[in-house]
């Protein structure tokens, strides 16, 4: 009924002439899919930076989209490229860890190992899988081909090395894991680690780098602008934010920098 | 008939996930929508930048198109979300200036403020209202529903401070409001100005910074690589452009640069 | 039956609203289309990168695909506009080289020089062809007219000056063409080059600035991260890329640099 819809989240750089190839290659065979962008802004090669763009929006995308994802620095050598069917939806990558966030929330039903010559009967590039082998991968998916039409079943993913949230002594320590395009500093607390710890959005103590900050805001315009600020955003996860500036940038933050949260201190 | 076609106008940064966010959470509700970007450059926060962009672009779009703005500094405070209708389109924003251009020039003929639970039965995020609240209204219009149906009926938008062209002493005094890609320098000043002063674009003088310029041209390749010129854009406003080069960084120019017009000085 | 596909390829920069304000022109007229980006991202006026990011790109496109390209600093003058029709595709864009590489590859079997007022009954811009003959042009090939409905025959289009791969003294010499978006340094030199001058992959020598590399490899991994490695790239062409990093940051590599091919020397 639906145009099937298929979304694409590479390393290639915005307006990549590349992503326009894998296009070009799902319409060739699928020339009604409709075909989008996920993200083509990950840091290249940049495994978990990806993973996370995929947990975040994939949710947000209706039931039975095909993703593609193209972080894969392995390309050419004896890496996996995978399917995996979640009760949801279709991921295409490399066994890299990449898909790992997703799977995490989502749980695998059916995960197969793509065979190349069976998606793809002409020639297969040793360097751009995304193109010669997702890509015509997903197209078979959007036919309607079933999963296991593209390789052979197969038990487990690699996993993806993401920092764990910890709580010690009456402190939660998590880290910045990404920033977005404003330079919001996103970490992996969440708001239910936070609830589980027993704190109080509203009083407890934030500390990153030289910065606390006393009780989470709801939204940035609750304070004056350069104000630093932190918050649960829009995909739950606890984050530092600049109002109308960048915490990235003004406060000298990186990936991996910790974050620690402790409840309110009173006198 | 055709598949209803729905823009989106951010300051989310090129290829952000949050975009694509909002480009589910539409086709979950819409599977038939043609979701296509109008920009996702404006700088952070830059209402005057949104609302040029959507003046420039909203009349080269079909009748009934619906175009969603989301330059909002303002999330989770007050400010209202509304949604405009005109004669020939739909725009639905945040009220704070950033619809106002295209409103002058197509004046709305309804306006509603979004009702936020009545277009999303579910969670609304606190800082995220484009995709938890812009684009489900988006979505109802373009299933057909009516402007009535996503909220109350208002009277007025809020204003945007956007700088007014002045006739003083036979000068016609404007300014740079933004640049475009290739750094060329556009202004608040009309061909309609022109005229209404009584110039003629062949041989007005054009003062911006310590340049001086004597005459519009036609278009870029009059002159050689390099040379400074004046003339009126695509969209009909008095521009300064650096042949095949970027008068943004050659003259040093900044938005708000005064630029003035004279008739011709002759001797 | 599918909707017919419209590819852009422009210098506006990325999420430029002058892309969008060529899609709402075709749209305006052929509401169904598919317009997609190919890549907006060329170097302002760079005909030869344009010309190169069709030359990979369009082959991976269905048949009938209509592709526009606008890399044009002589918009306005005498240059014309041109609609190619090739086995496989048609091509519009200015006169200037830009599509000649396409026609290299797929020779053009009719070539029409836009007429302006035919394709557009409204007002033409002096500085966006792009937007007010281009699109038209498009839409009306989308809508199934025929090509010499655009304008009058023509023999035949303005060359690009592109470099070539010369064969002397048993070495094979080229240039650095142009860099993709992980600064892997593509050049000229193609697999048919080196088959011809009877060099085998493996253990040819090559030379680029000081750096000497001995055989080409198969795909980036084969080397740890930070080795600087030749290989033949997912379009054919020889290139220089340092492994999981940027050769043209790390190389100090710029367009135009020679690249030499030497057979093995033995010892």
């Amino acid at each position: 009924m639906s145009r099937p819809l298929i979304t694409l989240t590479t390393d290639f750089g915005v307006s990549s002439p590349y992503v326009a190839q894998m296009k070009g290659a799902i319409w060739q065979r699928c020339p009604d899919a409709n075909v989008v962008d996920l993200t083509h802004a990950i840091p290249p090669q940049d495994i978990q930076a990806g993973a996370i763009a995929l947990r975040d929006t994939v949710p947000h995308f209706p039931r039975g989209t095909i993703h593609i994802a193209v972080v894969d620095p392995g390309v050419g050598s004896g890496r996996r490229i995978v399917c995996v069917e979640t009760s949801d939806h279709f991921l295409i990558g490399p066994d890299n860890g990449l898909l790992s966030l997703v799977v995490a929330t989502t749980p695998a039903r059916r995960i197969v190992a793509i065979d190349y010559q069976r998606v793809n009967a002409g020639e297969v590039s040793a360097t751009f899988h995304g193109r010669d082998v997702m890509a015509p991968a997903a197209a078979r998916l959007a036919l309607g081909e079933d999963l296991q039409s593209l390789g052979e079943l197969v038990d487990t993913l690699e996993p993806l090395l993401y920092p764990v949230v910890a709580l010690h002594d009456g402190c939660l320590r998590g880290c910045v894991t990404h920033f977005d395009s404003f330079g919001n500093a996103i970490s992996n607390i969440t708001r239910s680690d936070i609830a589980a710890a027993g704190f109080h959005a509203s009083d407890a103590c934030v500390q990153v780098g030289d910065q606390v900050l006393h009780g989470l805001v709801q939204h940035y315009a609750q304070r004056p602008p350069g104000e630093c600020v932190a918050l649960l955003g829009s995909s739950g996860y606890l984050e530092i934010a600049s109002v109308n500036g960048s915490a990235k940038a003004g406060l000298n933050l990186s990936v991996g920098q910790e974050i620690v949260l402790q409840p309110a201190t009173r006198k």
